[in-house]
This record gives structure tokens, C-alpha cells and sequence, in this order.
């Protein structure tokens, strides 16, 4: 009765051309068994298992991350709820057949979170990775972009307005100093290992261990399974206590809205009126072949209104009831893939945008001239107040027709915004 | 430089056990590819095409649906930002291998977002057919229990508390009559066809129509359209004007969260503490043998948890700027299937649930009877009030310790309970 | 130790311009006294309780409405999580000053969920009143600007680029039809009485009935109850059925992105480089003497951002464990309020807007001819198309630098927008 | 027209029994002054204005605050879109009274956005302070209730289920270290002034300063305006960086998750058929004199749902246009200010809550017994396996109705339970 249609539910990506290839089911799947091989060896490290026996789940599970059907898989992970019910089950008949003893070792102890959850991280630890180097090249180029027209003027815009000059120098700087706050913020963030079985006590690890047993034989296990994974060491299992996961929802929303931020900057100033900047390689358009549409900025626009509601799920996620909930804890698993996969490709597309990207320059200039001086309206009512008053000189500069030479030049009116991306461009190092 | 990872970005579902397997690209594709047949088809039919052509057409992009592969168009979505780009290129290829004069025919006229809309809208249609269907099997399974535990007492909660007694099938006639809302509300969403050209005049069609342009030409066009796709004729183009999709939306959220609340209602009375109901065949456990978890309810409670911010995303996209916009629309297309999908799921999920469910009226009476009849003081209040006046009698109340023997059963505290599910029942059929 | 501050927290609007007057506190207070009053009524006119007990409750409620301090009642909820229990004594306590036994009868029978949630509906529906109005106001004045601008040409913009040319009478006759159908779906919400009492099965008001007892009692006084409040009945009582909290939030999230589009494109309109549009009375500015900004439309902008969060929270709600929840319906207060006031802003502010809207047919035109009939390029592509294949046609007018006379025309590639403006128009009155 | 209404909007938290007292209209009156008076006093610090004037603005201003109208002011910021405006022209106009040279100096080179976001960081400080003082004594007292029931067992609870024995000391203890995770996040966001004027330059400081100026007087400036606030320098003016905004929002939205995992737990447990926990004090309820309801943990369950999508309109927020923007930035102030004022009366009643917890250690025993013994059919199986193989021996187990004595006490499947509370309580000191 389940499978009703006649076509497969896979999503290779047709309908996110913004997001990358990142996290997908063969990520996951690796990184499950990644967990529970490097669990097999932390508990061999122990003495709780044999050598023999983590070393051949180690070797099985690398060699079955490639033949394992992530469709099958997922269909058998819908009556437990988890898809680590029937890999489990996979990985354990795969050992047994070589060593039906080694088998026992497998999962021993543990619960389904222990190994997603762990799994979780790994892959969120490989994404963040390239999100960061594409964090870092963005804001190299933006640091030249800044260099570059540190004295370049350009219109500033308040509610939708031309207001006062600005350089695009500053504004290249702002979006640098956003890129640096999104990558610190994700570079912080501490990925854990998970390891607390059934309810968070690690009691059967300790069952398990007979002879072995020691009142410190939970705490040394996590350290041990922390070390194999390469993760960090958790003060407590956090099935419920979903710091890491909270933590990864704000920092990834934080960097889709700072590339969110340029993304509509670039939008407003591609706009055929604007024209200040364009894409190096704009996308074509199935209908218009004049057009070169900024096609990444757009992506990235589109990121940054979805992502804020993915970490929404996560950060509700948090009051999660009892020692592992029923609800909460898998409302998780799709959003926060899908946060990684969407912020991972929007960071592409901030590097590759701002590789691309063309500057125009004259089209700026130009666009200050087109109101005749108004945009340098509050530069003339200081220059009036001085004699009449602010407020009957905000008036007569409101009612003036033409501006005095020396009050003419946009670049006569920048005021800090050199000095600002002086100091802006030795803030951090990208 | 793309493609960073060695692994498939295939998504098959491994983190999602709790959606159908509806809305998949291969849905997708053969949606995308049924829109660009019909509309050479309208076209056809309106003299602006050969009839041959539209046949050839037809035919080609019924047959190209199995043979292409939605990962590689995936890819090549990127660079243009949508999909309907390289297929109409693969199409246009494809019939020009047969009749290049047909392919001259191929999204004659059309923008991208003609093509994905309505597609989108033939998903929907599809999905939702399901959905009705497993909506009014739980609407019908519910209107069985209700009958069945009219009379059934068990205790009324809340704020967690025992409040006074109320039936099961009460309980189950409200469950009913929130299906039926969430199956009204999707069954009442008009799914439209989309026909605009490059920003929303359909002026293509008309250059194209040559001699044969008319003033009606462009209403002929989508009428004739809408017909061939089998989906409502709009008002206007509707690239920006997103009533459709806001629609499915809201019903979505509403479906998704009116099956929640039967799902955390499940979820509560199967406590190991409550148990007065459970899940037919609930989930294993990877660590504990003896447990039977509320899977079904689980899945559908994580559901209700998603929904909802994929819906704000949504109506967030209604405000999207010029003729079509950059990042509003983009921002849809996932969330907007992924909605569809996991609101499917715990469609089926709520029609398995209710199909299987295990009442136990015996731990419901066990229940009442925990709290030594202090779920009945307010009936002993309102008795005492007859004498002493309300305040007092509630003091009087709190502080007894015993209820007289006609106020000490339940089922004679219950109200207009049996009154309601009565009228509830005989109000829409599922 | 609760008010460590000493400032008052009241909340009078001074962050939130965009909001209407709607859905105080005030409002409020006397919805709910409205209700506590009705409920007396109802059961007085079963035979409840005597007619001169209701008669006094009514015009103490009355009375009471503006005397009661908001502030004290708001912080006399704290202890009980809601504001009817201490609104109940106050009430209580006036009646009985004037008639003690009068008193017995205020309440009596209900939970603090039959008052509030009816006082919701109470101040929902007149909220809605004026919303409606504007609405309409705003879609009576959009029809006047489609029929005036019915072929005013102007650029067409997809993905920030000039496209194709379209019609300010097509853009204004888009922005009509979705104020319309927001107005639909708001007038559409049906407003239900709540009555159930502590859990759903008016056991306590068939319990003080005594004699008067009968097995449709409950209905009976639900309809009693409906007519008296001139709200709608329900099937059911919704304690945990939130069907009129949920219509109501995807309503208010539909208008709040309806009036959203029409806001974004006013401010793009608007740009300095654009300036197509101008609204009638623009907002000043604290430090430019020589702006005007759109300020409506900014406000109308931002309320389009928050609203779909908050109908996400009421959504949210709709999965409430048990027969009164503990959170879920607290959580639907706040936001289901202010999700009233900014829509009821919003359309205050589009009505305004509308109304003083300045349109510039020349800039328009203008703006068409920046790109030297460019924007004409689908045109010349679809006739070369004719005697060279569509793709050579394609590069062909990607290529050209200009256009022959008969097509150079952007008033002769309108295509059916004239059409749609009129066929939009006929489409439901305002 | 503006004011249909005869009832005022005030709101005064009729509807909001769970937020604190902060951050009111009140509180961000003082604040827009106390920045307002600050700005002139670091221009005089520098020399662009006169000592006497800055002395005087910072004299009305403390003056000012208790004798503005916050209605007054709203109604007027509704013009220009804020409240600034007409703040300023109060401001300079009482200042004018006393000396008309020193009103020249109120808000000059200034713009709305400065004053607004500088008092937006100073109310959030002020709510921090009080916010981080609640979480300490919360997570003092949970230290306590770990340390006091470090071996006290009860049922850990997955997917509802019981599903083995825990302690009560390791839950408390992970809900501390949940607290001290939000206190730290919380603690840790940065709160800058704001100083940019018109658009981020500082351009009409410079202009105002004559022959002052000098190319560092933008970025001296800055400082001294954070000197005199007590708030933090920036690197560049944030009119559209909004880091600020967008950290507070994750750290709140974490508190609220952290404190509504807390609630959870303790709704759950309070569950009468439950009865494990009890909050002190419950609340009352208005129908049934019996109930003692869970009134803060509900407050706090409702907080945990609401903030979240708070958090998400303002990570929305981050990809504002421009150099200010139009909707962007007009949509967090409310949000924001709900986010602080929803999580800091959660921390208030976390603090009340865990001080009044009563824990019932009997109860938590009985439930462990109720399953007689299958909460303990993971031991048994470890035990088995030893001779059995795994597999088999979780068959036996669960077929198994009796355990061997030194099976049966759940005292002794605690596992790491009490090291991990020892561990967890030497971390970090609250």
C-alpha cells in the first residue's frame, strides 16, 4: 500500500539549482557507518570488544557505504521511524558473514541517536569545511573590491532613495565585515561526538563491559569514540540537550543572511536603471536572449529567505520532552540538512559572484548626477547652518536650485568612509 | 571546480521516514515535460501550430520522462538558476532529431516559470489527490471510534492536569472534525495553469500568431491551455501574483497541524504511564527489545513541527517584487515540495495510525479513578452550590474527601459529551 | 520581586508605525466582558439563571469596561497564566456590591478559555470590519488606476532586469486582484462562539441547571451563547480544535503579503533611478532635508516580513496535546493580536496609499527607452523567426543594434495586456 | 481618519501573563533620549560642541522622559515611519525653550537609525543584566536539585515510552547545563553603539565640524559616542550589518529553546497520572477548584514556541538592501523587543520554578515499577548475551517476565548517571 506511485520520491537537486552537493543520503550514510565503525573501535581501545572485531566493522562498513541503496534503506527506515534501525541491521548481517562473533560488536550499546546524531556531525563538520574556504575566498576578493574603490562615489540609498554619497569601497568593506562574522560564527561552533544509549546513562555500555565495568567507563568511552570520530567531547550526551544542533541553526541562518545582504545589494545595483554593477556571467533566460540575469544573487536571495525559517524548526527543536523525544528530535534531521546544503551553495555563489563581479565605475558617478546636486542637499545645509541656523538652512538647502562649486563634488562629501575601510580591511584576516 | 564531493547529492528520502514518497524529481520532470506537450497542444488547437507538431511533441516528451536524468539537469539548472532551461533544451534536441520544424514549436512563446508553475501545480493536483483520499479513510476510521466510545469515559486533561471526565469519543469526533477541516480546506484550493510569456502579457504568443494575432488572443491561449493540462483557467498570469501557492500553503500548514494534534494526543495517552491507547504496530527499538513506539505519531508530530515555517516561507514569497522576481519565486520550489511531501506522509501515516489503533477503555476508567475522585469536584461544587453560594461551595469541594455515591461515577459527569459527538457525526461525510 | 523595573512596560505603539489602534488591551477587556456578559444572557434566557441576574451582569460589564485598569490586570494574570481569572473576580465582586446572589451567576459554568477565546473572535470581527473596508478602498482605487493606465506601457522587469514591455494598467489591475482575493479569504473566516467549559463537555453547565438538565442543554446554550455574542456556532467547542485561529492566521499572512507585492513594487517604482511612481505625501527624513520616502509602502514591506512568522506560531498551535493545552494556546495570543493590528495597519496604510499614489507615465516611458529597444529584442527575435528557424532568429536579435521602424514601437508589443486589464476588471466588484 | 477606534491600542500585557516587565515604551523612551543626549556630549568631548549645550541636552533629555506621552509619539512617528522624528523635535524644541543655541546641537549629522538602533542596545543590556541574574539562580538551583538527587532513579523516557532507568540528578543536571549554554551565548553578544549618519558615512559630522574636521574625526567620534553609552565600539556603522540584531536573536531564541526544554520536562512529569515533579505554586483555575496547573511551565512552553520565529524575522532582516533599508529594518524593532521581553519573563519564571520545584522521589520509583521489570529488559539482555549471542538474548529477554534478583533494582542500571552529574556540576560555575 506505501509505495503508490510509480515514481521515485529522489531529489537529485532539480528544484535547488542554489544549493550544492553537499550533505546528500550518500553523505549521510557514510557518516553513519563512519560512527559506528570508529564506535566498534572505541569500545575495542577499552577492552570492551576485540581488535579483530572493530578492525573487520571498520573494513565492512567502508566497503558497504558504496553498495548500500539509500531508497531501500529509507524505505525500511519509515516503520521504526530512523534510518538507523535497518542499517544497523545491514552492517550486521555484512560482518557476520565473514565472523558471525564480530558481528555482536556491532551498535553494542547503542542507541539509534547515538549514531545519527554522530553522523549528523560528521557531515555537517565536511560541509562546513568548504563553507568556510568559500567564506574566506569571498572575503579576499571583497578586500580588493574594497581596496580598489576605497574612493570610488557612488550613491548611498536609504528607503529605497538616493540619500547621501557613499564609495563603493564601503560598501564592498561592509559585506566583507558580514562574511568574517558569518565564518567566525560558524567556526565556532563545537561539533560533539553523541554517545548515551537507550536514555543517556550509557547503562548498557556498561552491562556490556561485565568484568570490565568502572564507574568512569562512560566518561572514558565518549572521550575514546570522540578521538575515532575526530569530534569533539560533549560534557553530557545531548540527545536532548541540542546545543550543537541549535548552535549550527543560528550561525548557518546568520551566513545566509550575510550573503543574503550582499545578494540584494548586487540585485538593486544590477537593475537595468542602476547598472552599477552585473555579473561577471549572468544567467540566460529561456525566453529573452538580450538579457543576463544576476542569477546567483538571486540564488543567494532565495537562501536567505528560507534558511531563517529551517533554524526556526531547529531552534523550536530545543524543548524537546523526556530523555529523547517523539517529534522534536526528527523534526530536525531535514532542515538542518537542508540549511547546510542551502548555505553551502549560496557560499559557492558568493565566491564565484564576487570573483565575477563587474563594477561600473562611471555608472555610479552617473547616478549621482541624476538628481543635480540634491543627493549633496545635507551637504549644503552645513555649510548654510553656519550663518542661519540648522533649521532654516535644512530649509533653504531644501529650496536650492544649484550648489556652490566647492560643494559640487560628491567626492568632497564621504566624509569617514575611506577611513572606515582603512580600518575595516585590517580587521581579521580572511 | 563545482562538484567538490566525490558523493551524490541524491536525496531518497534517508532523513525523511516520515514522507511519502510524492513530489520526487522524476514527478517533477514528467510535470515539466507534460506542460511544454500541452502547451504546443493549446497552440495546435488555436491554429498557431501544426498539429503534427504538437503530436510529435507529445510524444517525445512522453517518452524523454524515463530516459533523462534529473541529476544532470539538476547541474545544469545551476547556471540559468531554474530547470526548465536545459529541459527545453533537451526536448528542443530531442524532436529536432525526429522534425526540426517541429521543434520550432517546442516552449514557443512560453517564459521558464510558465512551464515550472504549471508543472507545479500538475504535482500538486496528483498529490493532493492522495491526500483527500487518506484524509476521508481517517476521517472515516475516527468516525468509527466515535461511535464506537460514545459512551466511553476518560479523564479530561488539561494544562497536563485531570480536569473533569470527558469520552473517547469526544475526543475522537474533535480528531474527525479537524480532518475533515484540513480535507475541505485542500480540496477548496483552486490549482490554476500558468501562461504569461516573458513578464506576464503573453506578448510572444501574439509575435508568433503572425497573421493569425487577435486581440483575444493571449485568453484563447491559457483557456485552451488549461484545458489541455486539465488544471483551472486563471484570472491574469500569476508569476507574481501567488494566490495558488499561498493557498496550498495555508491548507498545508492547516493539514499538517490538524493531524498533529491527533498525533500529540496519541502521543500522550500511549505514555507508559497513561496507556490508554496505542499504536497497532508501533516502531522497535535498535537498543530496547521491549519497547513499541508511536512511530506513525511521532512522524506526523515532526510534521506538524515543519510545516508551519515552510508555510511562512511561502506566504513570505507573495511579496515578490517586478513582473518576476529575483529570489521570492526561487524561494518556493523546495519548500513548497516539501510540504506537499510530508503533509502526504502523514496523511498515509494518519490513515495506518487510526486504521491500527488500540483503545483500552479499561486503563481510561483506571485513569479516572487515579486522583480518588478529585476529577469530580467541580460536580461536587456544583451540587454544594445549590446550598451555600459558589465560592464557598468550591471551598467546600477542594476540601473533601469523599464524593457521595451518585456524584462518585464519571459517567455521570459527562455532559453534552454524547450530545456532540452525536451531532459531530452527522455532520459532512468523510 | 516581580517588577524589578521601574518603568512601565506598556506598549503603546511607539515601535510600531505600521500598526492600526486595533487589538489593544482595551479592546480586549471589553470583548471579554462583552462575553462574560452574554454567557449570563444565554443561560438566562434557558432558564438558567434569572433575567434580572443577567440584566445587572450586562450593565456592570458595561460599566466595568473602561473603569478596570489593564495594567493591573496584567499583572494579576501572572499567578493563573491568564487574564479571565482575575477579570472574573473584579467583575464578581462589582456584581455582587449591587446584588451578591446577582454574582452567583457570572461565569458560572464556563473555563477562562470559553471567555477568551470568544472575546478573540469578538475583537477579530471588528478588527476584520475595518480591514475589509480598506481593502476594498484600496481594490476600488486600483481598478480606477488599471482603467486610467489601462495602456500606459512600461518596462517589464524579471529578476531585476528589463524584460519585455507590459502595462501600468496590467500591474495595477494584478495588485487589485490579489487585495481581492486577500479580502475574500478574510471575509471568508467564519467566527465561532467557544463554549465547553473545564474540558470540553459543558459538564458543569449541565450540572447547575439542576432540574432544568437535559440531555441538549449544551447546544442548546452554545446556540444561546452564538446568538447573544452575534458570533458564529460551532460544531464542536475548539478548545484544541483551533480552526478559527488557523483560518484566521493564513488569512492574515495571505493580506499581509497580498498588500506586501503591492509595497515592493511602489519601492522599486520608486527609486531615485526608477521614479515611475511617487507616493502622494512621502516621509520625511531626520537628516536629509531633500527626501521623500516611501514610507507607506516601507511600513506595508515590513509587516509583509513578520506576519507569516507569526501565523507559523498559530499553525504551530493547531497540534495542542490534550482537551486544554499547555503552552499552545498561550503561545496563539500574542501573535494572533499583532498579526490583527499590522495587517489592519497594512491595509490603512494601502488604502492611503492608493489614494495619493503619483504616477509617471513619461518616466515609464522613459525607462523603456534606456536600453535603445533592447527590451524589444523578444520582438524582433519572433519576426526574423519567421523566415530563419527560432534559434538563428534568437542570436540574430540578441545581435542587432537596432530595430526596424514597426517594431521600435513598445505600445505595438503589449500583447494581451489590454485584455487582461479588462477582463481583471470585470472580475468581482470592489 | 487615523483613529477609528474610541479604545486605545495600549497594550500593557493583558495578553502576554508570561513576559517581563522590560522593554517597554517607556524603557526605550529613556533610551532614545539617554543616546540622543550622549551623542552631543561626545561632539562636545571633541570639540564640536559647545560643553554648556551637551550639558543641557543631557539635562532636558533626563528630564523629558517621564513627561513624554508614548501614544503622543507614536501616533507621530507614524508619518515618517519612526519614532525618532518626532522624538528629535520634542527634544530640540525643549532644549530651545532654555537656549536656543543648544537646540542647534540636538541630533546634528545624525540619523534616525543612529539614535533608534544605539537605544535598541542599551534596553537589551539592561534586560541582559537581568536576564543573565535569572539564569545564574536558575542554574544555581538545578546545581542543587542535581547534587540532592545525584542517585535518585526514574524512568528515562524515549518516544513516550519508559525505556530504562535514569537518575533525576542527571536530568537536573543537563537542564543546567542547558542554562548555562544560553547564559553563556547570551553573555557573549556584542551591543555597539550605532553612528553612521545619512548613509553610513559620517559625512555631516565631518561637515558640521568646520574646521574640526580632520579625516579620523568619523571613527573619534564613534568611540567617544560608545565612551559615553557604555556600549561597545563597532567596526563600521551597521545600518545594514546587522550582526547585533541578528546574535541577539540567535541567543534568545536559544534561551527560550533552553527553558522550554525545561518546561517540557516538567509538564510532562507533573502529568497526574505521572506526578513525579510539582511547581510550588501552581496556578488556579476559574472552573475547577481542585487543580493546581503548571502555570510557569506552561508561560514557558508558550515562550519556547513563540520565539523562534521571532528569531527568524529578524535573521530575515540581515539581507537588507541598501544603505538603510525599506521593511528590513522596520520589521525587527517589534520582534526584538518581543524576543527580550517573552524571554526574559521565561527566565523569571525558570528562576521561580526551579526554586519552588517540589520533587516526589516515591513517585518516581512506583513508575519505574509499573512496567514490573521491562524497564529493565535491556540489562537482562546484556546479561544474556554473554551466553547467548545478542540477538538471541534480546528475544529472551523480551519473552522474559521475571529478572534475577540483582537485576530487578533499577538502582543498579544507572551507569554513568552519577558521574556524569559530577562531572557536569564542576563545569562552569553559574
Amino acid at each position: 500500500m506505501r509505495k503508490r506511485s510509480s515514481l521515485s520520491s529522489d531529489d537529485a537537486g532539480l528544484l535547488t539549482p542554489g544549493r550544492s552537493d553537499a550533505a546528500g543520503d550518500a553523505a549521510y550514510l557514510a557518516a553513519l557507518l563512519t560512527a559506528e565503525a570508529a564506535l566498534t573501535r572505541a569500545q575495542a581501545g577499552l577492552g570492551l570488544a576485540p581488535r579483530t572485531a572493530a578492525d573487520l566493522v571498520t573494513a565492512v562498513a567502508s566497503d558497504l557505504g558504496g553498495r548500500l541503496d539509500p531508497r531501500g534503506l529509507a524505505e525500511r527506515a519509515r516503520s521504526g521511524g530512523n534510518p538507523v534501525i535497518p542499517l544497523v541491521a545491514d552492517l550486521t548481517a555484512a560482518v557476520a558473514e565473514q565472523d558471525p562473533e564480530a558481528a555482536e560488536y556491532v551498535h553494542r550499546g547503542a542507541t539509534s541517536q547515538d549514531i545519527l546524531d554522530t553522523a549528523t556531525m560528521l557531515v555537517a563538520g565536511g560541509v562546513l569545511e568548504t563553507v568556510l574556504a568559500d567564506l574566506s575566498r569571498t572575503a579576499d576578493r571583497l578586500a580588493t573590491l574594497a581596496a580598489e574603490h576605497r574612493d570610488t562615489p557612488m550613491p548611498g540609498r536609504t528607503l529605497t532613495q538616493q540619500a547621501v554619497p557613499t564609495t563603493f569601497g564601503l560598501k564592498a568593506a561592509g559585506w566583507r565585515s558580514l562574511v568574517l562574522d558569518a565564518r567566525d560564527r560558524l567556526a565556532a561552533v563545537r561539533l560533539p561526538v553523541q554517545l548515551g544509549g537507550a536514555a543517556g546513562t550509557l547503562a548498557a555500555f556498561h552491562a556490556y563491559a561485565y568484568e570490565q565495568d568502572s564507574a568512569d567507563l562512560g566518561l572514558r568511552l565518549i572521550g575514546a569514540f570522540a578521538r575515532e570520530t575526530g569530534l569533539a567531547e560533549p560534557l553530557l550526551p545531548w540527545h536532548t540537550l541540542r546545543t550543537p544542533v541549535a548552535d549550527l541553526a543560528g550561525a548557518l541562518a546568520f551566513t545566509a543572511g550575510a550573503l543574503g545582504k550582499l545578494a540584494q545589494d548586487v540585485l538593486v545595483m544590477s537593475r537595468t536603471e542602476i547598472a552599477e554593477l552585473a555579473e561577471g556571467s549572468g544567467g540566460g533566460s529561456s525566453a529573452m536572449p538580450h538579457k543576463s540575469n544576476p542569477v546567483r544573487a538571486t540564488l543567494m536571495a532565495a537562501t536567505a529567505r528560507t534558511v531563517p525559517a529551517l533554524a526556526a524548526v531547529l531552534y523550536g527543536s530545543l524543548a524537546a520532552e523526556d530523555d529523547r523525544p517523539a517529534g522534536a528530535w526528527h523534526a530536525e534531521w531535514q532542515p538542518f540538512r537542508e540549511a547546510l546544503r542551502q548555505v553551502s551553495g549560496a557560499a559557492e555563489n558568493a565566491a564565484a559572484l564576487t570573483t565575477g563581479l563587474t563594477v561600473n565605475p562611471d555608472r555610479m558617478r552617473a547616478n549621482l548626477d541624476l538628481t543635480n546636486g540634491r543627493i549633496l542637499t545635507e551637504h549644503l545645509a552645513a555649510a548654510l547652518s553656519r550663518t542661519q541656523g540648522r533649521s532654516a538652512a535644512k530649509d533653504a538647502a531644501a529650496a536650492s536650485d544649484s550648489l556652490p562649486p566647492h560643494l559640487s563634488d560628491p567626492a568632497n562629501y564621504l566624509g569617514s568612509a575611506a577611513a572606515l575601510v582603512d580600518r575595516a580591511l585590517t580587521d581579521r584576516t580572511s
